[in-house]
């Protein structure tokens, strides 16, 4: 598995000292020398059209190439970390900035993208944390400004990684699922995109060395069970996962399990929204870097429909993800067992 | 054109109080008699497994049958407007409040859904205000939950309206477009809903009446150009609507302009991405509503891609379906030209 770390690095280098410097001023436990690292290199975009532009408004983000020393604000990142909810990506980001035992308190952590709330986004040392919303089309628009962000800030050897949450089939809840491959409602490890008015079918491969690593790292944290498995992705909550309790619901209890034990035969261990689209851009993009799923299950769909879960159950469980990616991350910045 | 506000109906009579009393004691102009009416009856869904469960939690509002009266929260409900931005649904919220002349300051306007941050919900009066977030399987989510409350809540005679923005095609920035059909990245007036792994085809008609009595309230408004016209939805953003800035083109400007104008010559006027599921989800779920989508154009896309508009003309601009649809419900609520 090759490490996100470069051997050697310039930009690294000089970003090493915005967040690290500040955590270990000799630097004890961290060294580029600690993993085996291969250079992945910049953020590129997949577009000739860019060049030409004078500026570029990141809309949904409330961010410019203009207005946004975007370099300067973001060229240390190394980990984008995405999730659906806002809440949850400020609850990572406060987690994040303890962890790595970044100055300041939690209120220096702030969402960046403040004159906007169609996304929220945060910065604590090297890891950006940043919400998608819920849905393909809504990951889709900020993954687009997201890696134009990368590119225009000029980052290199960037990890990403969706931290969601999902329904499990025949799996028990809590239970956290590595995502090995995305696929559709029809178990395919595709996605189709709409362009102009042509559909393209788009890989949903994602990165296996790091789906083991992220696994490996689980093995560490004894008290939630981790797996890695396929990852189905819907356009939809309701019908399209075959539940009973939509507004509208036109199939039987039968029909709906038949469907569920048909995926999970076909490898499926959990349901999303986002994962296909993730998949594809991230693979496809020009990014050049691994790219991971991790999600909790709230249920066990061949149980039941409905999340009830008790409040503090929930909050729990969706703290999961979080821990193994903060393990994961400070694995990965030499910080090994500093304070998990 | 069939008015929304029933003849003679006993849920409304009882409702009136909650509102229209608090504005006109002696209800001068506010009399059910006033238009035509057409009692549509009671806001149904269309499963048969709700009436088997014994709690209904509707997760992404945080509400539930159990948890809340939802009979004496939303009961009184008339008028459902919906739209992407959370902040954009609070200032119509506060807005309605102001129009409606209601008891109490805009501190009163809070959130219903403030135990989670997936929706917003906002009630003023008979107005309820959602946001839905951006694209299809977003609002699909929403709209799922909504109907299910308006009909655990026993509503009726609802009117559902979105208001949005959009990208313009061929018209001047700033129009507000009200949609007659719906259609998708093909011109089609479908919705393709994946049910298990089954594709079935939806219809995509809005309301003609309802649109053309939006568009005669436009005409009170002098300040601002109105059409009506085809509506694109599209799952995508960037490559879906044919921009060259997204972090992936593949295709040239003469490609996209092509792509463009033949949506014009099918009657496109504008683009967004929630219109066919919105469309054919009113249409179908048993609501027996009017229901019409009302956008703003920020841009003409035949001329650019990137949204650049100064802060106070967007702001401007986004108030604009905002005025049009405050104007109709006052209307229809016999409150003519107390206001505006």
């Amino acid at each position: 598995m090759a490490s996100v770390l470069p051997a050697s690095n310039s930009c690294m280098r000089a970003d090493r000292k915005a967040y690290v410097g500040l955590v270990f001023p000799s630097a004890p436990q961290y060294s580029p020398t600690l993993s085996p690292c291969v250079r992945k290199g910049f953020v590129h975009v997949k577009n000739p059209h860019l060049d030409s532009m004078e500026e570029d408004i990141l809309y949904h983000l409330d961010l410019g190439t203009k207005t946004h020393d975007l370099p300067a604000m973001f060229g240390d990142v190394k980990f984008v970390c995405v999730g659906g909810s806002p809440n949850r990506m400020k609850a990572f980001a406060l987690f994040m900035h303890k962890e790595l035992e970044l100055e300041g308190g939690g209120e220096d952590v702030k969402d960046i993208c403040a004159g906007t709330d169609r996304y929220c986004m945060y910065k604590t040392g090297p890891v950006l944390s940043i919400s998608h919303g819920m849905g393909i089309p809504s990951i889709s628009i900020m993954l687009h400004e997201l890696i134009k962000l990368l590119h225009h800030a000029r980052c290199c050897d960037v990890t990403i990684i969706r931290i969601g949450t999902s329904g499990g089939i025949g799996i028990v809840p809590g239970t956290v699922v590595i995502t090995d491959t995305a696929v559709d409602s029809f178990f395919k490890p595709q996605f189709e995109q709409v362009i102009l008015d042509n559909i393209v079918t788009r890989s949903t491969e994602l990165d296996k060395d790091l789906a083991e690593e992220l696994l490996n790292c689980s093995k560490e944290i004894s008290n939630f069970p981790t797996l890695i498995g396929h990852t189905m992705c819907t356009y939809d909550f309701y019908e399209g996962q075959g539940r009973l309790d939509g507004a509208l619901c036109s199939f039987s209890r039968e029909k709906k399990l038949d469907y569920l034990k048909r995926a999970y035969r076909a490898g499926v261990r959990n349901i999303e929204m986002e994962s296909t689209v993730f998949a594809a851009m991230c693979g496809l993009c020009g990014l050049k870097v691994p790219a991971a799923v991790v999600c909790v299950t709230l249920l066990d769909r061949l149980d039941c429909d409905q999340i009830n879960l008790p409040h503090d159950v929930l909050v729990e469980y969706q703290q999961r993800p979080q821990l193994l990616i903060s393990k994961f991350i400070k694995q990965q910045l030499g910080l090994h067992d500093q304070t998990l």
